[in-house]
């Protein structure tokens, strides 16, 4: 018998707690093995919930209880879940999380921990809720080079664009309804600004590269500035805006950014609309495959925290290889200012667009747009920019 | 020193040699162990490749190395490669395939024999070429009950249908292209006749519910009927039409088909298009999942026949639980002719068609096409058949 505890008894906590309930024979059956849920972390009482009486609030009641091996952490923020992760894994309990704010600040000391103490410490659901993406990136992959990764891995401003395109509603209008549909918090920062996808895109470049860089050291750009007028140029160039959390391994370096980019019509990531997620990975030999699905939600992340769960206890009797980060230095990162790709640009007028742009221009009331032939440089896109002067409305990157 | 010897130097054994020795340098040092190209078989000689000095005529050189410990299948067709695959797990050797008319037919055998000989039967490359799913399945979505599966599992179809859209190609002349590209054999019948997509199908089957069923007792419909006229009703009600390959798993049973089927612009699977893959899955926690990508080609088929190599060699000191099949009998088997959808009829005249179909019409070139708004049974929609006339010219069933 298999002892697991929950950490966090929220929207993915419950859920978990109920994947595990409801799927408990054919998991059991799969596995050869059995499994009890054994206690639930929370402040709260939960006098009404089945799960009511496995609530307890002192973590030292699961840490010091020899009998649970597999810890889901699942309670957000930095702060305690951090230490209580840490606490655990050296108390030779295995760890899997939700967190992605965790894994991206802590990945490489965690995992570190795990390793020493001979357990594991797995975050399937960390990146793209649902979607297999860090098993597949890990064993799928496992015979290519990673060329690049580029993923719309955040279903809240994926859901805010969509609607924006598709029902001409402006930004605020459309984070007004996310937050009455629950798909935004009252404090919508973390997604709108792109933070939620920065840690997201970390944690994917270190799964291709072995190296994990600080989230809050790479160029993040979130959504709040983008315009109607902007998705109708999108529209007229046949691109749509998404959110892009982006990641290439060149020969000697790594880069990693976040922002709005125009995705071309030919490019897969450009259907996924509405909370959905999409993961597109290029590699040296297979070229490119997408990983798509529920990137978020009570019952896909769950799904992934109890897949995590499986594995470990699948491979609970046999050595396995731990995953070993290193965190990335200075040296390791590409100058961002050179990264290179196609632009465009939106101005107030047209004229002298044509002679300073090299590309294809179009205009829309009163305003035009010139996507360049050139790939150009983030230095030479902010040259560019400056020499427009106030004349230059936005300008964006093409995927 | 790991050594592996590949049954086969076509497309896909060439392509394993070079992911072999391309990314040799990543791969070790992914698994902390060396391994070596030792043997490859095949009746021809390959004086000009770089690896024509390890190739071998007699297969028992191969069985009979006590060193060779892992083989790779890519030989194509049932014999002698079940028979080779047979001998080598009951020597005890790790065998990886990409060979799905093996796997479909003879799977629950071999997979059995792997368990009693303590070694491992794996087929990634059985199924979307380069595109991790049978993995997946496995691992990823282990939390899951697998509600459905459907997918665009053959490119030359899928390359086909999509010329016939976009270019307005028919049927034979988009055909005659993909064989000059060498999409397409110069037999395409294992392609366009759906049976390529029926042994996939079964396997996918078999890995969402343990039950392989014989490939050849499924419904199976390829594509060499669509018409031009199709494609264009397709589009009128913004479905596009593809061949897939369908399982569906109900409280007691099992349904898989392979048909033409028109998919609505809402399913993911509908921007799938040229020679690429795509297998959408509809799990009971997650939703819906999908994986895309190239479904065949050297090397992407490669890549994922390596995954497997790496998979066995990162678990070959630990136990690891085997793929455990039964052959479905009749009784696992839902009556097909209850299987419900909606469906599209394309017939010569439209006067009768609104009183005897309830759904929605369209009028083009003299036809008239009616979808269904319920969904009706095969039964039900055999008699709507008859009951047209020769009015009838064509009738799909929508995903």
């Amino acid at each position: 018998m298999v002892n697991i505890a929950l950490l966090g008894f929220g929207v993915v906590g419950s859920g978990t707690a109920e994947v595990l309930t409801e799927n408990k024979k054919i998991i059991e059956e799969r596995l050869g093995r059995e499994y009890n849920l054994k206690y639930i972390l929370d402040l709260r009482e939960f006098p009404d919930s089945p799960f009511g009486d496995r609530v307890v609030h002192d973590f030292n009641t699961i840490l010091n209880d020899p009998e649970v091996s597999i810890v889901a952490e699942m309670m957000g923020g930095s702060h305690p879940a951090y230490d209580f992760t840490k606490a655990c894994l050296m108390a030779g309990k295995n760890v899997v999380t939700s967190n992605k704010e965790v894994v991206s600040t802590f990945g490489v000391e965690l995992c570190e921990i795990a390793k020493q103490n001979g357990v594991r410490y797995l975050f399937e659901a960390s990146v793209g809720g649902g979607i297999p993406i860090i098993r597949p990136l890990i064993n799928d992959l496992s015979s290519n080079k990673i060329n690049k990764i580029s993923g719309i891995l955040n279903g809240t401003t994926n859901y805010i664009l969509t609607s924006m395109r598709d029902k001409g509603e402006s930004f605020e209008d459309a984070l007004k309804k996310a937050q009455q549909l629950g798909y935004a918090e009252a404090n919508p920062s973390a997604d709108v600004d792109g933070i939620d996808a920065a840690r997201k895109t970390v944690i994917l470049a270190a799964l291709a590269s072995g190296k994990l860089i600080d989230p809050k050291s790479i160029h993040v750009e979130g959504i709040t500035k983008i315009t109607l007028q902007d998705t109708k140029f999108a529209e007229q160039f046949g691109y749509t805006i998404k959110l892009i959390g982006y990641t290439e391994l060149t020969a000697d370096s790594l880069i990693a950014f976040v922002s709005p980019r125009m995705v071309p019509a030919t490019n897969p990531l450009c259907r996924i609309d509405d909370v959905f997620n999409g993961v597109l990975v290029d590699a040296n030999m297979v070229g490119e495959v997408m990983f798509y699905g529920p990137g978020a939600g009570k019952l896909p992340t769950a799904s992934a925290v109890v897949a995590d769960i499986i594995d470990i206890i699948a491979a609970m009797d046999t050595t396995h290889k731990s995953i070993e980060w290193k965190q990335a230095e200075p040296c390791d990162l590409a100058d961002f200012e050179s990264y290179k790709c196609r632009r465009m640009f939106i101005v107030k007028e047209n004229e002298d667009i044509a002679a300073k742009l090299n590309g294809e221009i179009k205009a829309l009331d009163g305003a035009c747009a010139c996507v360049t032939s050139d790939v150009i440089t983030e230095r030479e896109a902010a040259e560019m920019a400056n020499s427009l002067g106030d004349a230059l409305i936005s300008v964006y990157r093409v995927l």
